[in-house]
């Protein structure tokens, strides 16, 4: 059987990971997909590294110019893993108008340029693949896509950002500062020199959109996603939360929700306490997992390595395989590239932040004298924000100040910031309230 | 769009729940899919119920024969919910011959008479899919079949019964007896009047063999598993292996293995210790969970709800969008229904439990007096298992005799037998030795 020829742009390490693992696993791989599935282009500018990776493998061609790869006539399937969005969006473009399936791991250049990259797709009747491009090697957008197709989804909330994860798990197990644990992650090679992108929350957001998308059946809408990241949390809060029966976890959130009467989606991306008796409370370290709310099938939790040379192969192999399997379909029936078809997307809209309801953890510095819980209290009550749980700690010896940390029940955010700016102006209160957000995810 | 025809055979719990789902779901599966699914014929024996489920839906035809609706020419998909294996299997094997698309939620059938249905199916030219079969709304046979090809897979362990889940976790949290959990199991309707299917491992055998035979690309062979249930446990044993940082659980392993050299599978299902940090250890209730090791993307976890009419409804209906969306592929290469493609199978050996390498927990009571531990770890050493650790219980006032337990390294499963048979014929050991296999699963 005549293989199937993938040309390769990008030879990092996740190019090196599909290389591998496509060498070691070719006969298995062959026996699932029905046909070899072989490498026989390479576009790289580290020319070097791809020698040294493909060794002197017979038919395999390397170039510099990933345009010539793009442009072969005998390349079926391009897989695009050079990262970055300006190049790679130009090169998906291109290979997807020289009618090729396209494969990327890309998570930013779907957030930010995915409609016009599915459109081009669709009118090319190729297949756009990027199981690789959330959640590393675990299948989370097939289940999305396919698995779960018979239900309305309610809400998906996911640890999807593993630098974010081993951050949180060190500075819980080992009582680290935040400054510790992101030097502890950088250490390990779990996070880059400059760790923005994974600790503010942005990586997160980019897989949360696509996941939004092809849960709620909308475009792709990065810049609705509300985004704070884990750089401020303390060690004090981590704690308190526990005592709660809480741990904290940075989650993308995304959600139907209504709001004034009408329908909204929210996106979301912050850290959260959530019970420590769910499963995803109990998700240490790099990994990554996410629980998906069907009406019908009710809670579902996907885990696995989020990251990595070899999961991330895993993922793009899949879509390899899944590509073989399925290009002779229909191109107007098989599976939609955003699990609706391309003309049943809606235009759902979005909420601001301030619309949405969920539960908060809030914990302010108070002078230690009656009356000030009393004044605390009427501000939330004023603002219909109802406690559900609360703990006044002792002043130390010698102190006149201590800690009080609310849970609430459900209520608007507006409402929140607004009792909290309240709070914060009465003479009694010391400082900023800390102000987390909670999920039960029940 | 035309809609897509769909005979439905079998009006009870999950026919119902199909019916309810589909009915409420219907505009968005249609987005989807990108044409309607409508269930036009319905065969089964309980004509009234199905007129209740039914109401007066116009375009719905009832019969008392199932026979009527898979030879229907204007039925596009079967879908099989009678259950039983006899009249099952002549219904799908019926429905093939007339070249329809078979959806089946009949782990008993697949397991018993699977390879039959799948060779009939692939000569005919229709697929068979069966995603309801293992852990109801859980996509797993979609992860193992599509999200994990890339994968050698090394091993899969699941908690794949819901009843029997649900006894242990009873038992654990509310210190019950076996007879009192089952019992209220049953009071839930989660246990039937007769338990043996599920307690005794039947049933998680039979979605073992097909997990078994997608994972590693071999035939379903049933008669080679090794069953275990697990109504002879303990509340004593979930209480030390507490101590000792494990849960029981009623595993399904499946496993690629090494035997005297050469490659073997293990198939075996049995009340299992696994390390309380894992999050499979924590599991509860009627839900259900899978850890797959694959060589690239290392250990994934499937969790969701494992029966109940609207989650079996999810995956049911996930494989109706599945065959609308990709009927039109070319059948020699589109998804192979058992992963690999059917030529392509491998006759790999399963291996007899006495060849399984696994570690156990054996609890034994014994004289206290001095020389009766050194009596049992002779016998130990000489079979060449190693000791992980070991608790010895202090006499109770005025008894003579006392618990010892002890965890093993991994050992083979006959050497550790027959140790066994030794150390209960030593005068010092009361009674039987108590054994329960445990995994690490890392």
């Amino acid at each position: 059987m005549k293989p199937i020829q993938v040309g390769l742009l990008g030879m990092g390490t996740v190019g090196r990971g599909v290389w591998t693992v496509l060498a070691r696993n070719a006969e298995e791989i062959a026996r699932r997909a029905g046909r070899p599935i072989r490498i026989s282009w390479v576009g790289t500018r580290t020319l070097a590294k791809a020698q040294d990776a493909t060794h002197d493998v017979a038919g395999i061609n390397l170039t510099r110019d990933p345009g010539e790869v793009v442009d072969r006539r005998d390349v079926d399937i391009v897989v695009e893993l050079i990262g970055g969005v300006t190049e790679a969006r130009e090169y998906v473009l291109r290979a997807i108008a020289n009618r090729k399936h396209v494969i990327t791991a890309n998570k930013a250049l779907l957030a930010m340029h995915g409609n016009e990259i599915f459109a081009a797709a669709q009118a090319a009747g190729v297949m756009v693949a990027f199981e690789a491009a959330v959640a590393g090697g675990v299948p989370i957008i097939k289940a999305l896509r396919e698995g779960l197709t018979a239900n309305r989804i309610e809400w998906i909330a996911g640890i999807i950002n593993g630098t974010s994860n081993f951050i949180l798990s060190d500075m819980r197990d080992r009582g680290s500062s935040f400054a510790t644990a992101l030097a502890d992650a950088q250490k390990h090679g779990y996070a880059e020199a400059d760790p923005t992108f994974d600790i503010e929350g942005i990586d997160a957001a980019h897989k949360l959109t696509i996941m939004s998308a092809i849960a709620f059946g909308v475009p792709m809408q990065l810049d609705k996603a509300y985004t704070e990241g884990i750089s401020q949390l303390t060690g004090e809060d981590i704690r308190y939360a526990e005592e709660l029966g809480y741990r904290i976890k940075l989650l993308g959130i995304t959600r139907r929700a209504k709001a004034n009467g009408s329908e909204g989606i929210e996106l979301r991306v912050h850290p959260t306490l959530v019970p420590e008796r769910r499963l995803i409370a109990n998700v240490e370290g790099v990994m990554n997992a996410i629980l998906v709310k069907g009406d019908a099938v009710g809670p579902t939790l996907y885990y696995g390595a989020g990251a990595g040379a070899e999961p991330t192969a895993s993922a793009v192999i899949a879509d390899l395989v899944d590509v073989t399997r399925m290009h002779t379909a229909d191109p107007n029936h098989r599976v939609p590239h955003l699990a609706f078809q391309p003309d049943q997307l809606s235009n759902v809209a979005f909420l601001p932040m301030g619309e949405v309801e969920t539960s908060y953890y809030l914990r302010m510095r108070v002078l230690d004298r009656p009356g000030v819980l009393a004044d605390i209290t009427r501000i939330l009550a004023d603002g219909d924000i109802s406690i559900e749980a609360m703990i006044q700690k002792e002043a130390s010896e010698g102190e006149d100040r201590t800690d009080i940390i609310l849970l609430t029940h459900r209520s608007i955010e507006k409402r929140v910031m607004a009792a909290i700016a309240s709070i914060e102006a009465l003479p009694t209160v010391t400082g900023r309230v800390v102000r987390i957000r909670l999920e039960s995810l029940n």
